[in-house]
């Protein structure tokens, strides 16, 4: 049995630079048409010279070409309309972090006054460009992506036209969000899919499952699943795969990041089919996207077949998710 | 500042064997009177001859003769009241650990069936050993101590003669079960009293404070200080120190457990004394134990003085819970 993914999108990717980018970049080149590329580099991406150099360093480094990488803004402070003009042809999205809440997050927002953003945002809101948010607070772990809610709520009431974008959602709480403004979207991982706690602090520690917005308890999974299984058009595919070395993450202070690129379609591949749902796979991964973005990436086509996959232990220096397990789908060569 | 403690008790100690308890038997036999000594070794302590001779490969390695070990029985199936009555002189008590939940214990009680348990636990209680009992289920992380409140219900209705102790309670649920039952008992950790979830996975991943039962959310943690500081009798002092050399904890499948041992009365005086209740210590870390187990330790004291107290990166090949961080107590040498 195959299923043929026509331009599947990642649209939550971290691409790393230098030495990492080269060792990762292919593993989303090749199997996808396009991916929204996060800007949390140090220094971060804040200036369209940084978006073109970063851009222009991806593609440097990319074998597969027939690949577009949408480059997204780091927000670190109010954007003049005049700058968001000037850049609107070179980003997909602003990206909001909190300050602190992941990796290089350190000079994102301390706190998100929408009085002060206004400006910024009603420009955005102008010229069609997304706020794409790591929804999380400071609070305690399993609370922050439920504490980040009234801002969401704050931000979709009051600037209606603003495409904002939920990522990495994680809780049932965000689904019931999602579901209460027109101008809420959301991006979904295959781990937040597929995972729960357990798989980080259950058994034995596994550092290699732990990532930011941390997994959560099997309830968030299943309303998630749910979510995603319903067909929802607000909700798109971004694997949030974020690479670290092994010896950042086998650590007395473990980096947090799964590096799922090399596995993603194939595990979505075995989890839509599990559910007797393969049919909405192509929304999931690609037609969600296309319409919440408004894009239309390269054509690529990608056959995944019903066929045993090994993961590899180790890619470079990176431990990749499901590393040494098989999934029961792979993409044909 | 100083603060006198008689006798100290650490009622639950992992010593493990070997040259693992050479390097770290010292730091529970120098500063306690006497310790419970946890029986699960590979293979684990199930007969009179293991006690003996586990015992005496504790006090062979001791430095510090001044200190009794108080052995324990792993309960791997019934046991006879002929049985119990030849190992009671030589155990304090029996305990139970469901299968799969922590090290080494895969050969623990598979269901805990009251019923076949009867005449095991009504010789025990007959003899007056008591029941230690690491209380979780194989359920989802947080929830697993939850989910076994029943059975210690169950266990402390139908056996009301027998002393049952909750070992390193991690919730509050577990703050309320032990109230309800005047036969129930239990041992706090220093872990986690002090700590939440967010010590392992709240920044960056913390192998070295990952522990089961798995710390809590900061109202489980403020329960168990409640409940502590309240100088409930029924609750003592039990460290779960429980050493894993470096490569176990950094590693892609971590071992569980925290190495308390060379912190834990100068941390208990720094939490005492925050809570201006220092006059609470001596029956937290001592006398509710002496009472509860009706033992008598030897004589000892220990002097605890305001003075910095900076804890080591690495002792042999463990890490010791605080590395490197600064308590303010310290012990008189």
């Amino acid at each position: 049995m195959s299923l043929v993914i026509n331009s599947p999108l990642d649209m939550h990717v971290h691409l790393r630079d230098g030495e990492m980018l080269k060792n990762v970049v292919e593993y989303t080149a090749k199997y996808f048409s396009g991916a929204l590329i996060m800007p949390n580099l140090l220094p971060p991406i804040t200036s369209k010279e940084q978006v073109q150099k970063y851009k222009k360093e991806i593609l440097d480094v990319c074998i597969n070409k027939n690949f577009e990488p949408y480059m997204t803004l780091f927000l670190k402070e109010e954007l003049s309309f005049d700058f968001l003009n000037d850049i609107k042809e070179h980003i997909l999205a602003v990206k909001l972090y909190p300050s602190g809440v992941t990796t290089n997050s350190q000079t994102g927002l301390a706190s998100i006054d929408t009085e002060k953003l206004k400006g910024t945002l009603e420009a955005m809101a102008h010229f069609g460009i997304p706020l794409s948010i790591h929804g999380e607070t400071n609070g305690f772990s399993l609370d922050r992506e439920k504490e980040f809610m009234p801002i969401f709520e704050e931000l979709a009431a009051k600037f209606p036209k603003l495409k904002i974008i939920m990522e990495h959602i994680s809780s049932k709480e965000s689904i019931s969000t999602l579901k209460k403004f027109d101008n809420l979207y959301a991006t979904v991982t295959v781990h937040h899919l597929l995972m729960t706690l357990d798989d980080v602090i259950g058994g034995a520690l596994k550092p290699h499952n732990f990532c930011k917005p941390i997994l959560k308890t099997p309830k968030d999974r299943d309303a998630i699943q749910e979510a995603v299984l319903s067909g929802d058009k607000k909700i798109m595919f971004g694997s949030d795969t974020a690479p670290h070395a092994i010896d950042k993450k086998e650590s007395a202070s473990g980096s947090a990041g799964v590096f799922s690129a090399p596995v993603l379609l194939q595990a979505l591949a075995s989890f839509f089919d599990k559910h007797n749902s393969l049919n909405k796979m192509q929304d999931f991964v690609s037609t969600n996207a296309k319409n919440i973005y408004n894009i239309n990436p390269p054509k690529k086509e990608i056959i995944l077949e019903k066929a045993d996959f090994l993961v590899p232990n180790i890619i470079s220096s990176v431990v990749p998710l499901f590393a040494g397990e098989i999934l029961n789908y792979s993409i044909k060569q």
